[in-house]
């Protein structure tokens, strides 16, 4: 045990050492060869070693090489820098090594908090028991999916846990053309079928078309398919936009859908007064995916999945039969009657240890600040002669093209595909590019609570530089 | 950051403590109102609150009520102690907290190489890219399900990801009495409905009946469905029993079928040479699920899940279309084109680092230790007058019953139900029950490396102790 005190303290200096280098080093390197082969090519070792000299190791093959979102000019996908209260309570989490699945015991009822103070946070219904963490929103919409095809088919007298989904009625789901590609991977793995899964197209704004929505609706139905499912985005990938939520509750409504919200990065925004109004109909939700290891900046992984009704996900997972309920303790049952894993992580440790430091005060000013940055790089891309703002900021996300002058337009897509590589090659900022509307896109996400105005200027600095070196 | 070093220090010291105090503390015990209510109910904080007073917080309120098996004479399920390295790194990965979905960074790197550890730990082939990391078993087996219900459609001309499973001729799979209810989880979340997942009987060993799977399938054939997916188990959750797997493969390959082999808790058994014989055809399987978070002690969450050929999972689970893939530095893509989830945990540090610090020689020690101790416990109970051994030991656990000295048969069954929360209940040992053969059987499971033949007395001690209670 001294062994690991020792080590233990080791590492704390090795995590503080590290996080304090972060900043002043490059937001990503490639991986040069030699430590390349070192992390990928090892063979399995024959005997052990000391606790001491992991760490050595960890310092000089692991920690070079991050993803960059540690780096307060790290702009990728979305991506959070940890959260200092989240790294701190890991080897505690690890140490009491609990599962989560169920019982009586730490883990477990801190977890009914973590989930109940993430639905509080984002202002979504919480009776007891109707969430849990997951590993992210991926399996989130599993979860949430799973349980809405579970719905339909009782409402049509079927179940399909029991019969599977041969010999029946088509189902189908609509989600915008900006969703979440783990909509999709969803809908396949659960076997419902990419054919019955419609794209409904966008505004300007990248927002769902409600009337759009109801025309595709409406042909499944005459064409026999039975509709269940829609989910809107609060916060697209690309763009940030919000999807009309009450809009979209109302279609769901009138036509018995399931009412899924992916706010797996965007759910946070609600804190932003600004951006507040554009939420509304977010409590309407069958449903809610929301990533603790987006904004929040808890440690990777972790989702949260939260739905208006326990009932649902109970009967979609749980193998203990309802006339044994009864015996339990506590009536909610454990935590693996609402999913699909059995042994599960302490992840609300690092949920509730993040929220505790940070308060729902600070957990706002963070979303505020981040915000308010993404319409500042928005308003310079605006005032600049040589970028152009692509779609409105709803949240932290800015999405934009390089437009160098008198450069044609077939050389602007080229140029636009590939600088998101080249700016991240230069190892000042990193950036990651999209499609928008058919055309190359780059898209800056401010997530890290470090970042400031000159790092923006930097960025769109270095989206320069790299294109005067993509064009030499 | 200066904040995060201290407290960080202190988080090394409060683990280490813990750790030190595990043995002479309970295993279990119930939380106490007040905190059941502070772990439970407390609001959502309004400010925030320094580090280090979370620190005191996890010492007063979450430590002090463990699952239990950070204990030596913890026995149920199939839950180990963290391992020293893995509790170690934990605040590393948290720091570092790259998503090992893809890119180039150490998280994926190092994946590759500790998946390419545990298969050949446990002697399953491994061509580059057949495997990942998942957050336990149950995922790994959703992960090999979808990709044997993926090969069976494209052998009959049908692409399941694109068209569901409508209007197609049911797929059947098979699985042992003694199977894992993850098996079926799986199948229920996946549509292939628990209608079409056939029971095969066991032999006296709780090994599958080769003979009755010769017949399901016949009997399938006859009837139109479409037989696809049989899994063995090597390491029953009841027995710890490994499936005649050599017979199993040849069946699959007679009919075609997925052979996928659940070694979630026993794969790592192999090790222990007298055990070998018993795996004979491990490497034949399709898939083999493996959990790291079980016998090897890497902090939950961590399964893993292996496959003989790479191609499958993608073809599964990848929405980067095969014309696309050219442009990849690495030819093998992201990991996220093998499995459900998008951001991924960096859970190959603790896998490495583990496996690093025990070294292959220290890994088949612990699994011939804890093997030897349940055959130990084994033939006690057999030297006993008042329990019955209930099956074999092929592994590390061992099924028995309690039959106090002139108790009725009704009256031992009764007994055997209510003696695992009754032993649970006194604190000096944890064991868990289940049922074999129609009747209420005891079971241990021993992975601990500091257990002690003292401790299997103390158990034996225990469970008549909590006999004496109930019966009183
Ligand atoms: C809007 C949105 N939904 C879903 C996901 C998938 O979440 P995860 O990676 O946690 O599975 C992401 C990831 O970036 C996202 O941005
Ligand atoms: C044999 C077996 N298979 C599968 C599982 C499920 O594994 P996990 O809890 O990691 O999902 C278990 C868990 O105890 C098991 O013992």
């Amino acid at each position: 045990m001294d062994d690991l005190r020792r080590a233990g303290r080791s590492a704390a200096d090795l995590v503080a050492d590290h996080l304090a280098a972060v900043p002043g080093g490059p937001v990503w390197r490639p991986v040069p060869d030699a430590d390349r082969s070192w992390l990928s090519h090892r063979p399995l070792p024959a005997t052990g070693r000391p606790l001491e000299s992991l760490l050595h190791d960890i310092r000089d093959h692991v920690l070079p090489y991050p993803m960059g979102n540690g780096h307060p000019r790290f702009f990728g996908w979305v991506n959070s820098p940890p959260s200092p209260a989240g790294v701190l309570v890991a080897p505690l989490a690890a140490a009491l090594n609990p599962s989560c699945a169920g019982g009586d015991h730490a883990g477990v009822l801190l977890e009914r908090t973590a989930v109940r103070w993430l639905a509080e946070l984002v202002g979504y219904p919480h009776p007891p028991g109707a969430g849990l963490l997951t590993s992210g929103a991926s399996m989130a919409t599993i979860v949430a999916l799973a349980t809405a095809r579970q719905r339909a088919g009782r409402r049509e007298g079927w179940d399909v846990r029991e019969s599977g989904l041969y010999r029946h009625r088509p189902l189908a789901m609509y989600l915008s053309a900006e969703a979440h590609s783990c909509l999709r991977k969803a809908a396949e793995l659960l076997g419902l079928g990419s054919r019955y899964l419609r794209t409904v197209p966008v505004d300007g704004a990248f927002r769902m078309d409600t009337d759009a929505l109801r025309r595709l609706i409406a042909a499944d139905v005459d064409a026999g398919v039975r509709p269940f499912f829609v989910t809107a985005s609060a916060g697209t990938v690309n763009t940030g936009a919000v999807d009309p939520l009450a809009d979209i509750a109302e279609v769901a409504r009138e036509h018995d859908l399931w009412f899924h919200v992916d706010g797996a990065y965007g759910a946070l925004g609600v804190l932003a007064e600004e951006a507040d109004s554009g939420y509304a109909g977010l409590g309407l939700a069958d449903s809610l995916a929301l990533d603790p290891h987006k904004w929040l900046g808890v440690p990777v992984d972790c989702g949260c999945v939260l739905f208006r009704d326990p009932a649902g996900p109970r009967d979609t997972f749980s193998l203990v039969p309802p006339y044994l309920r009864d015996d339990d303790a506590d009536e909610l049952g454990w935590f693996s009657e609402y999913g699909p894993e059995q042994t599960r992580s302490f992840r609300a440790l690092r949920v509730w240890a993040t929220i505790a430091h940070l308060g729902r005060d600070g957990i706002a000013r963070l979303v505020r600040r981040t915000t308010r940055l993404a319409r500042t790089l928005a308003a310079m891309v605006e005032a600049s002669g040589d970028f152009d703002l692509l779609a409105p900021v709803a949240t932290s996300i800015t999405a934009f093209r390089h437009r160098p002058a008198a450069m044609a337009p077939g050389e602007v897509e080229a140029l636009n595909q590939a600088l998101p590589a080249a700016v991240q090659r230069r190892g000042r900022a990193f950036l990651t590019g999209t499609r928008l509307s058919g055309t190359a896109a780059l898209r800056a996400c401010v997530l890290h609570p470090a970042t400031t105005e000159d790092d923006l200027v930097v960025l769109l600095d270095e989206i320069r530089a790299a294109a005067k070196e993509l064009t030499a």
